[in-house]
């Protein structure tokens, strides 16, 4: 369950990782942050070098016997299961762990290549970290920070390796929440794979779209293809460990699909209507049901749109303006327009202060816009 | 083209509202903040009334004869053909526009029921603004503030009628963009019609998951379905009106679904991989011919997030001390962490600024995640 904690152990080290691009570099920096001592190995060296000069950690050395607490296999899924066989080889000791964002297929990989005592000591993680940027020189000590962190502990697991796993996501600051690989797999593929390839799927469309279509697109197609700009070489990875799951929810896209395309071929016909409201209104369901800031309930705060003008300061004198006004700002998005100068800040309070923000703001004299 | 003036004329009214929910209402107080004499009417007394109340225009009175300079539909698809041809009838003198967001239909089924030499004083129009919010209530002076307003002169339009139309989008601060009623209906089944359906399509999967499942989502699936939250009314008009250009477009979604479909049944097959690289690159080219803010090129900016602790004043005393360094901020986003009293923000700066923002940040104690 999502923020459950280990009873209060902490890392104490050393801890290998390997693999130090954006998430092992992270990792890295997190737990130097904390005086763990961590040790950094990379098939790159120039990567790894990288790592070293931002202080994610300090070279593996060769000659050197060392005797990891705990291993992080920092590398994508195509190579985590073989990763993590070798560490748990090489380190009789340690507890292995792999971040990959998918968690059945490691498993699955790494069952046929170690024995039950290695496999004891390897818990399969990910966290729900990162941006589409990549490579070390992104790397952030606070990138886990309030993020969950999945563990998938298995039947296998032992109550130690279950506890450093832990471990590391909760000195690193996130949120641990505990399911199987196979649940894990799941879930991802619903909430993280099936939003990627249809943002995907609608930004290719507009590959040859003429300017003038362009030049009216609102929020709206923003907001859907935000995350279109993902990186094709990871995803291949991703959309191939988990592509049995994925399809399976993909096979209800296509009848919804195929079933809004009959209405549209026949609009006016009986039950067409019907068929799009229902669309429309399952939709709503649906977003409605995810959780709102901080795990709230969605659609826990009352929204207003004031217009800035787009000079420097401006925001920032709203927000003073705001918070001297004693109301406590819940959330905020800046929207653009495409005319010029103007910029448009949606702001989120609690219900019951919608109405005196209101007041304030026209007082004030900001243009409040809806 | 976007942006087009029409040589500085304004509206002198008096312009009669037909339709007084949220964007009636709004050009109702729009015009009256510019002293412009505005006349209201909704088939709804009680809707009617309010939108008197917020100060959007007077009460169309039955026995006062007026002489309107330009009339407004400002109704839904459904019905803004008829309430046209009616206002072309009582209104000899006036300029008929509607602002559907659908065109084509509305002037095929206007040309229909009146003649041409009322046709000529008829332009349909198109404000791409409003939010999910609906009713008078809601309504501001400022909601088409900067924003595109399509305008589809036809070539039955006299030249005043075309005038008049651009002037009412000028006047409420819009920014004009001419095309025909054919390629506005293309142009907003690409950039609105096809994510708003394909947002919905995602979110009604999300109806029965499992709360750990929903537990994991972040900002890639918030943003995906954000606009899967509107109102079903609306859009079955929407949908039914844009049937047939819609479902030409969502054709094309079939085939790339089905292709993928057929790629993750196989995911190790030859080609597999690259299908997939291939639908994640074309979606990364579409979404980068979005433009940017102010019509800027897309991604000229550099991002940055930033945590920002949750409590009042936090973000207000981020962007002062951004605004005190001297450097712009191009953007804000604020994004939730499903963990307590952390959020993250994420700014846009040009990216010459990006390396002075880094260093003036974390010399001033916050904590930099990316």
């Amino acid at each position: 369950m999502l923020g459950a904690n280990n009873g209060g152990t902490h890392l104490s080290g050393p801890v290998l990782i390997v693999g130090t691009g954006l998430l092992g570099a992270s990792i890295g920096l997190g737990l130097k942050a904390r005086g763990v001592d961590v040790v950094l190995t990379d098939i790159s060296p120039s990567t790894q070098a990288v790592a070293e000069d931002i202080g994610a950690g300090r070279a593996l050395n060769p000659v050197e016997a060392i005797d990891p607490e705990l291993v992080v296999i920092a590398a994508p899924p195509d190579v985590a299961a073989d990763l993590s066989a070798k560490a748990l080889t090489e380190y009789p000791g340690a507890v292995v762990v792999d971040i990959a964002s998918v968690k059945a297929s490691v498993l699955d990989h790494l069952i046929t290549v170690v024995d039950d005592a290695a496999l004891s000591r390897y818990v399969g993680t990910h966290p729900m970290a990162g941006r589409e940027k990549s490579g070390p020189v992104a790397a952030s000590a606070e990138l886990f920070t309030s993020m969950p962190w999945v563990v998938c502990a298995t039947d296998h697991s032992t109550a130690v390796a279950i506890r450093t796993a832990e471990a590391l996501a909760i000195d690193l600051g996130a949120v641990v929440a505990r399911m199987s690989a196979e649940e894990h797999d799941q879930s991802v593929a619903l909430i993280s794979h099936l939003p990627q390839v249809l943002s995907s799927l609608v930004a290719s469309r507009l590959q040859d779209s003429p300017p003038h279509a362009l030049a009216l697109a609102g929020n709206g197609l923003r907001d859907v293809t935000r995350i279109a700009a993902s990186d094709p070489r990871l995803w291949v990875q991703i959309l191939s460990a988990n592509a049995d799951r994925l399809v399976q929810i993909l096979y209800g896209v296509r009848e919804d699909l195929n079933r809004l395309i009959g209405t549209l071929e026949n609009p006016t016909g009986a039950g067409s209507r019907l068929d799009m409201a229902q669309l429309i209104s399952e939709g709503n369901v649906g977003q409605a049901r995810i959780p709102g800031k901080h795990g709230t309930p969605p659609e826990a705060f009352a929204r207003m749109t004031v217009l800035v003008d787009d000079v420097p300061g401006q925001i920032a004198r709203l927000l003073t303006e705001i918070g001297d006004a004693g109301i406590n700002l819940e959330d905020l998005r800046l929207e653009h327009s495409p005319g010029r100068q103007v910029g448009m800040a949606e702001i989120s309070v609690v219900p019951g202060k919608r109405h005196d923000l209101l007041e304030f703001l026209t007082a004030n004299g900001w243009k409040v816009v809806q």
